[in-house]
């Protein structure tokens, strides 16, 4: 099928992709600069094959944009709490412009101290959450990030979603080759591909959620419909998604993923919480050679058996697509250009 | 069995289990002001329950000791790196005296900054990660730390141990409750546990490890006869494994869990690796409602289904040991009384 897509489908290359989605999203009611963060941001995604999270989110930006319950022209407030402590109000708009907005405060603050803390709240988080980090370790710096999302996840043992999906993603700078950088929900699967499977009408791998009732299914849509997702790894990563809302929305002042009430916004899809950032200077106190050891312990982990680590596949695909173009399916191209 | 321990076994007071220790550890070339600080955390771990780390760990710490792979009198060097960037040279000492010689210089620059680091290495730690963390709860601030040890678990699909069980611990405070403290392994299984089992003859869950030729096995001397742990949750456990080595190794300049070399040690069992604490105000810009909220989802856990939070048990154990003593069998009991 990506044999038959590669020769139907249409190629364009990373900028064009990029202007064409900025269009999508300043003809929703996203502002010329906000549009500029996200169209990068969404073509990122669809560049290194993060399917889940690239074009195949646009009809849900479009839609929730549309219902009224996210302000895509929204002026994030820096509020600098002073020393490594810098808070984000993105008044109810998406997460990316707010991190944008401190962006450069936080490497400051990163490079000044040695180690910063950036807390987002009443943001919107609809994407991957490595794009988010990796520019940091491409700063020498290394990041590590955590949002929650939208109720989708039981804790373990139990049987009613209070979690989001509550991905955590790390980043770190290696010497000669791409940053180690890795993007992980704490359930079980992402819910993008509980949807992408739910479209392609597969079958899940067992243990990855339960029904309505509380029962395992592998059925996707059952997982969609009023059913939910588990913790991967049991226990532990149901700790992790605990972790990951006292970080993303406590510690922040965001709402916690089964908290905020978007009933009253028909289409809303993009769930308002929180996103915390840490981010630290590796070589502070004379330690220069950090990139060095962590391309260290990247081949020994290959070298250990482990033939593909976290990124490899994105880095895979981000320099085919920068070479030949990111191939879009007609289907899909249709679809962005319906939104235009 | 635990009736007829408590019925047949040894009660002693909290500070009785620490003074024994205390004199353990001194007896056996560690120098009292360090000797305190391990007799304290070892003694913690028994009367919380947490017996994989309490004095199950003693002959462990006296065999190391002998071997002269560990400098139980080190003194450590504590390093200002400026800001909220802190190192400690543990000097081939264990880490918890290198903790204690920071710890103030830590909370300090917290405080003043909102978010600090503490990078420890040459250390060694033998015991439970919680006792680390949990008192920074105490304080009103959040602690997480990332702990790397000996080679014992393979990377996801690979053959050969490089990580060590690699626990990650966090806390938080809670209001009016204790602080949420969670101490996780990055592997299956913590070691302790295996070694526990391998003792009384029981077989592990499937899942769990590999034996020496890479198969799996639910054997767990055959774990620990050249075989070695899986990480939890699979891939996802085995991307925080790595990036505990990169935190607790990488960055503080310790050792990765597959390099240190003791082989001209015969008994050393102490891990000498690195330790990363990041510990922060969550209070920092103003949102005093941060133990409210953790209490908050704490308990919207608990409705959800999920009947014990991670630390529940510990603080039973506590509250029980507290009131009427801490148990120890009569076997356990001459141990530690052969030891001083």
């Amino acid at each position: 099928m990506q044999q038959a897509e590669i020769e139907t489908g249409i190629r364009l290359s990373f900028e064009k992709l990029v202007a064409l989605l900025a269009r999508i999203f300043i003809r929703n009611g996203v502002s010329p600069e906000n549009a500029g963060v996200l169209a990068e941001n969404c073509a990122s995604c669809e560049r290194d094959g993060s399917f889940s999270h690239g074009i195949f989110r646009i009809p849900g930006y479009v839609s929730s944009l549309k219902s009224g319950w996210v302000d895509g022209a929204a002026v994030p407030a820096v509020e600098d709490a002073g020393g490594a402590f810098i808070r984000v109000d993105a008044r109810n708009g998406f997460a990316q412009p707010a991190l944008m907005a401190a962006r450069d405060l936080l490497i400051g603050r990163t490079k000044e101290h040695g180690i910063a803390l950036l807390a987002l709240r009443r943001s919107h988080h609809f994407s991957a959450l490595w794009p988010d980090v990796e520019p940091f370790a491409d700063e020498g710096l290394v990041a590590l990030s955590f949002v929650n999302s939208m109720a989708c996840v039981v804790p373990h043992g139990g049987h009613k979603a209070i979690f989001g999906t509550n991905p955590i993603a790390f980043a770190a700078p290696r010497r000669d080759e791409p940053p180690f950088v890795f993007d992980q929900a704490s359930s079980a699967l992402a819910n993008g591909d509980v949807q992408i499977a739910a479209r392609e009408g597969r079958l899940l791998e067992p243990g990855m959620g339960v029904d309505r009732n509380g029962e395992p299914t592998r059925d996707p849509k059952a997982i969609l419909d009023g059913g939910a997702l588990l913790p991967f790894g049991g226990h532990k990563g149901g700790s992790i998604a605990l972790m990951v809302e006292i970080l993303g929305a406590a510690l922040t002042g965001g709402y916690f993923s089964g908290e905020f009430d978007w009933s009253e916004f028909k289409g809303a899809q993009t769930p308002k919480t929180g996103q915390l950032f840490i981010v630290i200077d590796p070589e502070r106190g004379g330690n220069d050679v950090f990139r060095d050891r962590v391309s260290e312990i990247s081949a020994l982990v290959r070298e250990a058996g482990q033939e593909r680590l976290p990124g490899d596949r994105r880095m895979q695909s981000r320099t085919r697509s920068m070479a030949g173009g990111i191939v879009l399916s007609q289907a899909n191209y249709d679809m962005l250009r319906s939104y235009v």
